[in-house]
């Protein structure tokens, strides 16, 4: 069976595990904000149209400028492209050849974009409880080029605080080594701290961004990169012209503004996540510590979550499978923290499974 | 002085004359239809708001069916990219190390995307009249694993009919050596005659198609590439995931269908390209013998246009500079035809231009 790599268009899902697409669905593969498009959004869309008969601005210099601003940075510090996951490419091809440790489980793109690049990748596997854990790293870091950390982390939502990432800077700069850091969910986090300034202090450090998932624009592909201006000219030269779209600019320029509606955003998973964690717990199912907008859930009476991922998706209800995640392979369920309505559905579907797998 | 190594966004070519940007300005410099936007896409574009918060499909199996079906090719024979900037980009990264021909001029992206990636170059470069000539050439292709010709041309606007296509890729193929054609104007020819079907007896035959020029939308980036499967699975390999957004995938789907919006456009461009010629040969001035949306403009007292080109700008006419198309460096500008009234200001300006250097 050929399984989907990544949540989202469940079809492909559907597919690989040969069951019927039922008429309803609830996507919690992808971790999008359930509060949908930031209002400012909506309400200047058609304004958007006049964008689309020129050409985007190459170097997108007003939101890389609003971004550097924002952050504290310098314009030649910010590269943006087309998607995070563009991002993590022209970092993979910038590595060509090298050699690279990545923390997992993490996002299966890191290891995709070396690998295909012809960089060898060794994991520096987190214990059971995704606490951190340096034991065997400083060895691996010896010959490796590049450090990958997921913070928080896809898949489990676990957040690593900011004394972990000095202590990583400084281990890998001992080591002649990049970190990268991909900060995709960073605006999730309640107590998120920033480490954008240290990159004017490491030059090894390398934070990717994504702006898709807190404004719920994954259709348009908008990430960037934060790094000192030598390596984001050496990955932009790697870049194709007008990679960042025209529309994902313009939204982006106005999403940043968005300052209430990541607060509202942030209150929300917090209430759902303690609601369904509470749920979980009362039912002894197991729950990774995420502090963010998605989790990892385990049915203990089963190793490989094989029969629970069946029934929810018969049932319409659609985890990500954790099969290419190296640690988990298929022992987890991902599910991302929806609106309260979506919530109580899953919630419903799961004491169905329950009762039904007695 | 910097050049802006492409046309589009104008103010990037002032900033780098250091001219002061006038308030009205047309925009000659990139080759998009003057008919704007296809009326189909204008209507729906609030439709395409929904796209927005869900990711792509990163296969794009519509749009790729239905592209496949247009072009009697199967799906598998078809690659969708973000513009057909990131198809150059991809093929660049699949020749790392290698050696490549280009047909001189051509748009810059090609040997752009080949020197990143460490390709070594050669030139083929056509006769001051742009007429095809093989001399020389099949010295090159010994060492070569790439040809790259641009057809119809861009800067030139010239078309290389198929007999020549289809001996290049014979010659080609007894080098060993693909063919790269990228045919990202082929929709403005009255007269093109399709190569597509070649790629079933041909498996060095690559085709580069743009849509952004035809249906006025390179704000969304939308291209593909059409070749062989196995080729098309190994640049695949090399692609961000998701890289085509969710607005050009839809809009992408309804272009295909806008017949008589191409069929209106091809008569509009011969129109206006008849009575431009015209002009410029009753003033003495040369053009290259394009067959489709733009074409060079020479002003035969000067060697090197850089007047005509700062006089234009001062007027708020932009050109494209051809600094950077090796065989031209700024002997000749280039210009997109536009609707009758802005190539009526054109012509004006070129009035005022003759009146001003005599």
């Amino acid at each position: 069976m050929k399984w989907p790599s990544h949540g989202a268009n469940p079809h492909y899902l559907y597919e690989a595990m040969n069951l019927p697409v039922p008429k309803e669905k609830l996507d919690f593969s992808a971790n999008i904000n359930p509060l949908g498009l930031p209002p400012v959004l909506k309400e200047n869309w058609s304004r958007l149209l006049e964008g689309v008969s020129e050409y985007p601005d190459p170097h997108g210099t007003i939101l890389k400028r609003k971004i550097a601003e924002q952050e504290g940075l310098d314009e030649n510090q910010v590269l943006l492209g087309n998607g995070g996951a563009e991002i993590i490419s022209l970092i993979g091809r910038m590595l060509a050849g090298k050699q690279a440790v990545i923390v997992q489980p993490a996002f299966s793109e890191y290891e995709e974009a070396c690998r295909v690049n012809g960089c060898k990748v060794q994991y520096h596997q987190l214990p059971p409880n995704w606490g951190w854990e340096d034991r065997g790293l400083s060895d691996k870091l010896k010959e490796a080029d590049a450090l990958f950390l997921c913070n928080p982390n896809n898949p489990t939502g676990t957040y690593y605080p900011r004394p972990i990432i000095i202590h990583l800077l400084e281990e890998c700069r001992r080591h002649h080594c990049l970190l990268i850091v991909d900060e995709a969910f960073y605006d999730f986090l309640a107590e998120y701290e920033s480490i954008t300034q240290y990159i004017h202090e490491f030059n090894n450090l390398l934070i990717i961004r994504s702006m898709t998932k807190m404004f719920a624009i994954p259709g348009l592909r908008l990430g960037y990169l934060l790094a000192n201006p030598e390596v984001i000219k050496k990955i932009a030269a790697f870049q194709p012209h007008w990679s960042t779209n025209a529309i994902a600019l313009k939204a982006g320029e106005w999403c940043l503004d968005s300052e209430s509606y990541i607060k509202e955003t942030i209150t929300l998973i917090e209430q759902e996540r303690r609601r369904l964690f509470g749920f979980y717990q009362n039912r002894n199912l197991l729950v990774s510590p995420s502090r963010i907008n998605f989790y990892l859930l385990k049915d203990p009476v089963f190793e490989d979550q094989y029969p629970f991922l069946q029934f929810l998706l018969n049932r319409g209800i659609i985890p990500r499978h954790t099969l290419n995640f190296p640690g988990l392979e298929g022992g987890w369920l991902r599910f991302a923290i929806k609106g309260p309505e979506d919530n109580d559905k899953l919630m419903e579907a799961v004491d169905e499974w329950l009762e039904s797998r007695l």
